[in-house]
């Protein structure tokens, strides 16, 4: 088996996906969280200048973005989607998921303490509409498939960006969740994935 | 074969990397470029209230997003990547893509008509770095695979992708390319694609 050395920041954020299906599969990999300080000097080795990055081989191969290595992961573990139709449901949620990422960014960003903008405004003008637009549509994408997973009966790497995520939200504004009480027990399901529970109780705790 | 109507705007944008793929493939299909003043009805019909849609099997199966639908079609004719590798970097393609899509949005916009901003100042601010910081990126993915194609060397749905919106930005500011040149020699490239040629002959011309 090949070397991974999977380089992230010391939170789950986009990264997390990768690092569960890591653990789903159980496969081996160096699971490299990269403290601020540490950062200036390794962003030189990152050929986007970004983490997440995959370093196979030795660093022969380097691999950016982090719903490609999500997926790259899941491929091998089989939790990329098993037809070519699940494979397209399983992409058509990971974009869904960096649409509502990126819209609500500040105002996450804000309440995590990496942004400093005013987080009242940024709640109503951001995070109340997007919500009720994002959890409504994911609800739907849920009801698809009878309320188990986002795009498949069965679990993928889009839904440990939800649940990542979701769980994230509801750490600093759970209020959003009223109407959408589905949405926190997709969240519960995702965490009740019997590969991944010696993960989840050891894993670091961070709001993000 | 299923029968496949896919709807978008009349524009190339981010709609035209499927188009390209169903025309490479040669797979039939209904090329429906919605016209603005229908698009508020047409609306409700669109799972995610957004275009590109791919309907399949006369809308029993609606697939939104445009990386999944171009990666859908792109798997059946060979343009997704040949090994896990190779769509691991078809993937990490454009999701790069769409992280410089969103960076010069409302410049790209504004040039376009499609947004009414001080395009002075998100040339300088916007323009001038992103390119800069997303042009010499490409062209390291491009050395690559050794100044062919962006994510191996045989064409892939994620040169569509980059080949369509780096032609319409060369279109309104071609200065951003001084020092890049070899970007539009690949766009050159991508448009010689023996398959593409009828259709890039017949399609509609626009600036985006």
């Amino acid at each position: 088996m090949p070397d991974y050395k999977f380089y992230y920041f010391e939170v789950r954020g986009v990264g997390e996906p990768a690092r569960m299906a890591f653990h789903y599969g159980g496969i081996p990999f160096e699971d490299i969280r990269v403290p601020q300080q540490e950062w200036p000097d390794l962003k030189k080795k990152m050929p986007q200048g970004t983490v997440p990055c995959l370093f196979i081989d030795n660093g022969k191969i380097k691999l950016s973005q982090s719903s490609a290595i999500a997926l790259y992961i899941g491929r091998k573990v089989g939790l990329a989607g098993r037809t070519e139709l699940e494979m397209a449901r399983v992409e058509e949620a990971i974009a869904t998921y960096k649409d509502l990422y990126t819209k609500m960014a500040d105002y996450c960003y804000t309440m995590t303490g990496f942004k400093d903008m005013d987080k009242d405004e940024l709640y109503e003008k951001q995070a109340k509409p997007v919500s009720a637009q994002y959890f409504t549509l994911l609800s739907k994408m849920l009801k698809k498939h009878h309320n188990t997973f986002v795009a498949s009966q069965k679990p993928t790497v889009a839904d440990f960006f939800f649940a990542e995520y979701l769980s994230s939200v509801n750490g600093f504004a759970p209020e959003l969740f009223k109407g959408h009480e589905g949405l926190l027990d997709y969240v519960k399901r995702v965490h009740s994935i019997p590969q991944l529970q010696d993960y989840l109780k050891k894993r670091p705790k961070t709001a993000w």
